[in-house]
This record gives structure tokens, C-alpha cells and sequence, in this order.
């Protein structure tokens, strides 16, 4: 590894790391992202009391189907059959939509890059569909919120964990 | 269109819209994104004076190819040929590694979600790579810097002209 | 040309015909799909009164992106920068869903295979949702209704302007 | 779920099912096509006595190709590594052509959804061989024969058996 | 540039170089690869007088279709419209398998790549179909034969033009 | 079988064959790729004592990620879940660049077709960079260097232990 980059070998090469004599277990994560957007623009997308249209569920299958891309979308990533993949969508406050993602497998890595793939596209998709209404949205905060699963241990994002 | 959102039509259903009447002009967008981190992963990213290992070369092919993947990630995208693609990565203080990402094309639409997607991947994989040393980073700020070409006019971000 | 075949040259091998000297007009191609079920399964797809769920928009979004992704599917296809797709699904009396997928382009090709396997797909999907409670549905009348646009001239499928 | 669609959770929300905890069995499933055209085109395709030309073997490749892509199109499928995928063409009367493909995998979740995807994509790639000289041709019938592994137990379709 | 590299900047940085300012022209490519194999195994492709069974076919097809995936396999490959892909498939004596593939755009950039794909991919498709009857197959002498079309100007290979 | 291709079936039809009843194994296979070239674009690409610039990593990340693409590539590979993979690139002598790809899995069958792809996409990808200023470069001796896993047993190219 090369300044402590896994993903790196000692000359400084990306390669994809072996796992192949790591354990077969559950594997957990969850990923958020944010998005800081107008009330107008977050009341468009949330659709207020009344909830119709699309956009909602437009964003939450983009989300679900780019976790599947994952390993086509981060070179180092491993391919990992999924066993279920979420998405959460939901207003917090009025300028900002919160995104939850969950990824599961049974496998030698962990999901992390999927529940953060799965946040991310669901926010840019958002993105996409507000853009002409909203062009100064900004998308924030996209980490990993838990983990589990794996020899690495089970992890709570600290800041998290205060709330 | 449903509440603002031109993605879906009168009844609230989405569609990709129709962009056969629109002028064909050189379009160009730029996003960033930023890394929060640790010293010593900005560090072990950016390679401090020695610049050695593929780490940033690994994360500029990805937002790279992701850009080109956008309107396979992005459900309502158009598929747009893209004339140039560009990724750049600095480090911004000790601990933020700030991206940006350059798209251009000759067509009917705009590339905001080309640039935005592949900063987007780009921050992914730099956070991919260092995750086994610093699983608390967060992406943050991505956003449209500049976005030009098209009937929309030409943008520039508010915060960003004013630095 | 094999038996009529165009896609295949005079000893039959499969190739991409040459459309580089085709002209480049407007093009614009509709294609349906029908789902047979029972009408406990129509209903829970279509929500009744209510239209509440993902269910439709989940479909509608599988059909878009598969139009975009037909030159991946259909190996002698060309690449087509799609300008505009719209996928509608309606009940059909008690038993049938019906479903319309429409394409467009500025291009040297038509779009009907485009138009067709959005059809496809957004059928599919709903199999999918609703194979648990349903495993007998069958998805028939998959055609193109209307084709307009290109040498060959524009076409109304017979049956369809007879109703 | 919502409706019965397992697919959607209490809220109506799309998601990939948690299928962690099921059972590693084989699986197995057969799926139909019917491509109702002139009988000219059937010959065409079918290459009467001689069969010459790549028509069926491009149409079989496309088949088998899209079983593989099956997680990409439809959103809520899990990722499968098929152990085996054919598929079966034949003439079946002077108007029709009967499509059959057969997927399997070891796994937790079964492969309907794979063998109609290549039943589906081998109609509507000889759709787009044929179109040139039939326009009007029709994919019908479209639905899985018989499908075995897994807890919902194995299905053979009524009307099939009867036969 | 870096060291004449036109895909690194002057900072040795990959990027998509910009085309927006290039002439839309017709360009063509053919590019060849050539299998080394043993007399049985070029037999059992070729299929001796009776040339029966899909082996060609599949590796056309696979050739043809991986021509359409060039940008998403070479990373700084621009999207390119291709308007033809060929592939054609002899023996050439009795231990070699020689591939022709040639593919054109209407476009700002040529198709070198595109031609050196398909023509690589058929290549490797032949070997995954008969590597069970003959592991020490070879495959080598890919390069571009022809290329027309753009700014620097036409090439035919001298080696090819003695011949 | 015919002709003694395991890919096709007794009537010479293409499909993926059965392997569900295979041992699952860990297995691993090394191929190689080479690139004759001018002095000067060995320099360029290799960068000569400084070794500056992404040209190498592009290219390892290249063939990386095809690795990962292969069942979507060669028409009847199975999808593998990878369980590593690495590209190596080396000058050897002046006029030659010699690629190594590393691939394995613990699965059901080889991966010498993710090991050749690995190393032909990295080849292709050291061409494209390097096109423009030596448009005459060829890539041979692609090979499969070792294989070892599965109950076809170990190989080891016989040219290559004589070495």
C-alpha cells in the first residue's frame, strides 16, 4: 500500500484488492446525502401535502438502480450481488431534502460505496429534475452513517450518534 | 409540467422532454465538490511534494467515465456526445480536497449533470480509496460553478463570483 | 441482403448497415405493449381510486431508460442521441394494462426499436412488481402503432386506424 | 408491502427486497415469445430448408446477453450470477415463431425475470432484422412456462400443461 | 501535452481532449487482429465446407457490439455515433484466423478505436468459445490497416500496402 | 457440442453453458499483451526516468474496469464476482511494452477471459493515448499466461517455463 491507500500497492499502483480469503457475512450500510434548495423548490419535489407526481419515485429507482452500477462507477470496487438495496427521501426543514440509502449483501467486502452511490444519484437525480426551477442547489453531507458487517467492526458515524 | 418540475408532464408522470426544436450550440458546465478529511488523508491523497501513486489519476478517469455514463445514471438525462471532459483536483487547506469538473458539448441541451456527475464520482472514488484510513470523511458543496450555451443564458454562481 | 434480411450482407453475416448518407430529419416512433392479468393484480398495479405507490412511475422510468439503452440490447442497432421519451400506461378493462411508449430523434434512423423495447421493458417491470401475486400474466400485442419520419416513408398500423 | 406489490414497502415506496436470509437453492425458469408475422418473414428468418445466415444466431446472442443484463433493466431485480442461459427458436405454423429461453442460477431469488428479458430481447432483435420487409409483425405471448427452486415452490402454467 | 501524449495535459493530466471546433466529416477505419491457433481448433471455428454452427456469428456480433461500447471501455474515448460496423472472419492458412473490422461515423473524431475494438473483441470471443480445445491460442498483429477522414489526413499501412 | 466448441450445442446453437453443478474453487489466471512501438512512444508512454503523468494508470484503471465488464463483452462468459485484479506494464527493450493482468474469483469457473480482456483493454487504451503521434503500433501475443483453480487443472503456457 502506498501512504496508507489500500487500493494502492507499494509502488503506488491501483489494483483491485484480493478478498478472496476474507469471511462470507452479512454486510450492512447506510449512507445519507443532503440537498440545501429553495422552499419552493424543496415544497415541488416533496409535493406538500398532496405527494402526486412522480418525482419522488423517480429518484428513489435511481438511486436503487446505481447502486447496482457501483462497481462499474469506482474503478477499485469489487462487484457485489446485492441482497436489498432502499432509498428514503424526506423533507428536513424548508430548504433541505434528506436522503437516507441502505445496501445489503452476503459477501466478502462490505457496501459502503453502494449506500453512498445509491445517496448520491438519488440527490442528483433530484438535481436533474429541479434544475430549470432551482439552479443554485448545493448537495451536502453525503457520508456513511452506520456500517456493519466484516472484520473492519461495526462503525457509527460519531456525530451521528450525538444527535 | 408538475409543480415547476419540466420532468413531469400535466399528470404529474415523467418523461424525457423534447428537445428535437432546440438550437444546436456549444454548451459547457462546470461543478465542483469538495472532501472533507483528515490531514493525513489529504495528505496520502494528494501525495504531499512526492505526487507518486495513481490515486488522483484513478479518480480523474472515473469522473471522467462516469460523465459519460450520466444519462445512464440520471433516468430523464438525454444521451448527449460529449466533446470535452476535464477533471481537476486540489487540495483546499489541510483537511479539503475541493474537485472540478469541466463538460462540454455541441447539442440541444446542457451538460450541468455531465459536469455534476462527474465530480460526483471523482469525490466517490477519492473517498473509495482512503476509506480503510478515514471512514468519517463527507462530500460536500457539489454544485453548478458556471453553466453556458443554450436558451437559459449563461450562469454563473452567486457565492463564487463574489470570492 | 439475406432472404430479404438488411441486416445481413449477401453470404448472411449480420452487420450495422451503413446509414451515413441517409438524411437527417425528425423521426418519431409509438409502440404499445398490453399485460393480460387478473383483475385483483390490474387493480394493485393501478391503484384503483387511489394511485398511490411507486408501482407506475417505477415502470414508466424502467421503460425510458431501457429506450435509452437499446443500441445495447439490439445488436445491429445504432446508437441514437434520443430527443424525446414518454411511456403512458392505462387500465384496459378489468384485465388488461395497456401500455404506449413513444420515441423521437433527430437522426439518419428511425426510432420503432426504441419505441418497441421501452414498451417491453415497462411491461416487464410491472411483471415483476406483481409476479408474487400473480404468476400466469402475459404480456402480448407488443407492435408499433405509428412510425413518421425517413425515407421509407410514414406508417399507421392498419388495425389500429380501423378502431 | 403495498397492494400485494412485495416490491413496495407500507409507505407504497419501491425498494429491492431483502432476500438475505432465503435459502441458496438452484432455480431454474422457462420463458416464452411469439412473433406473429407474414409468412414470408418467417421463411426469411427461419431460412426454410437451407437455414443460412447469422439471423437466428444474432437473435439467440441477443437473448442471452440481455438475461445478463437483467438487474440493469429492470429496477427493483437483484444482481444474479446465472449459471445458464439458451435459448430455443423454431417455426411453429407458417405465421409464428416460438421463442423459449431457460436461465438458472444458485442462488437466493429465482430467475423468471432473466428468462423473459431473453425471450423478449430475442423477439424484438429478430423484430428489428425483419422490419424492413414487415412492419406489422406482432410479439406476442410472452409469459414463463415453468419456473422451480426457492420456497414459493415450483409452477408449471396451467394452459401449458394441458396442452 | 505531456511527452507528446495529446490525452495528458501539460501537467501530465488525463482529459477528454476538446473536438467542439473539429469538422464534422465522414471517417472510416478498418483495423485486423489475427488468431495463432492449432489446425483442429481453426477447423472447429471455421467449420471447414459445412461452416455450420454459430461460432462466426456470435463473434461478429460480439465484435460489432463492443464497436458501440468503445467510450465506456477506453477511458478517454469521446461518445461516438457510429453509422456502420462490420466484421469479417477467414482462415488464413490452416493455423490462423485473420479479422477485418471496419467502422464509420458521420462525426468530429475518428474511429480507430472503435475498429481496434470490435475487431479485438471478436478476437477474444473466438478464444472463449474454443479455449477448451486449444489454451495456447494466440492472439496478436492488431492494428489499424485503414483510416479516412478528419484533419490528419488518410493512412493506409505500409506494411499492408507491399504486401 | 459441435466440432468440439463447447459453446454450441449438438445443432451447433450458441448458449452459456451449465455450470451449476461445478465446484466452486479459487481460481486465477494471468494474461499477457504486448505493444510494439516506436522507441519514442515508449518513452512518452513509459515515461523514461521520471515516470510522470497518468498515461500508466489510465491504462491500468482501463483494464481494470473491462475486467469487470467481460460477461457484458464476450457474448457466453458467465458474470463473475472478482475477487481481485491487477495490470502490470513494463517496457521491454525499447520498441515493446508488455501488459500483465491478474484475475480471480472464488467461483464456478476460470477467469482467463477477465485476464485477457484486462490486458487487451489495457493495450487498447496505451494505443489510444499514444495514437497520435505512432498510428503504426501493433498489440500481440495476447496470451493466457497461467491458470490454476477448477477440474480442467493448472496450466502453465508452455513457451513461457522454457523461458
Amino acid at each position: 500500500m502506498t501512504g496508507g491507500l489500500t487500493h494502492l500497492n507499494a509502488k503506488g499502483e491501483a489494483h483491485i484488492v484480493d478478498i478472496g480469503d476474507k469471511a462470507v457475512t452479512q454486510r450492512r450500510a447506510v449512507a445519507q446525502a443532503r440537498i440545501n434548495a429553495l422552499p419552493a423548490t424543496v415544497t415541488a419535489i416533496m409535493g406538500g401535502a398532496l405527494k402526486k407526481g412522480d418525482a419522488l419515485a423517480v429518484a428513489r429507482v435511481a438511486g436503487i438502480m446505481a447502486a447496482k452500477k457501483t462497481s462499474d462507477l469506482i474503478p477499485l470496487c469489487h462487484p457485489i450481488p446485492l441482497t436489498k438495496v432502499s432509498v428514503d427521501i424526506e423533507a428536513d426543514g424548508e430548504t433541505t431534502i434528506l436522503i437516507h440509502a441502505t445496501a445489503q449483501t452476503t459477501g466478502q467486502t462490505g457496501v459502503e460505496m453502494e449506500a453512498l452511490v445509491a445517496a448520491s444519484a438519488t440527490a442528483l437525480t433530484l438535481y436533474d429534475m429541479a434544475k430549470a426551477i432551482d439552479r443554485a442547489m448545493t448537495i451536502t453531507d453525503i457520508c456513511v452513517l452506520e456500517k456493519s458487517g466484516g472484520k473492519s467492526g461495526d462503525f457509527t458515524r460519531p456525530s451521528l450518534s450525538e444527535k
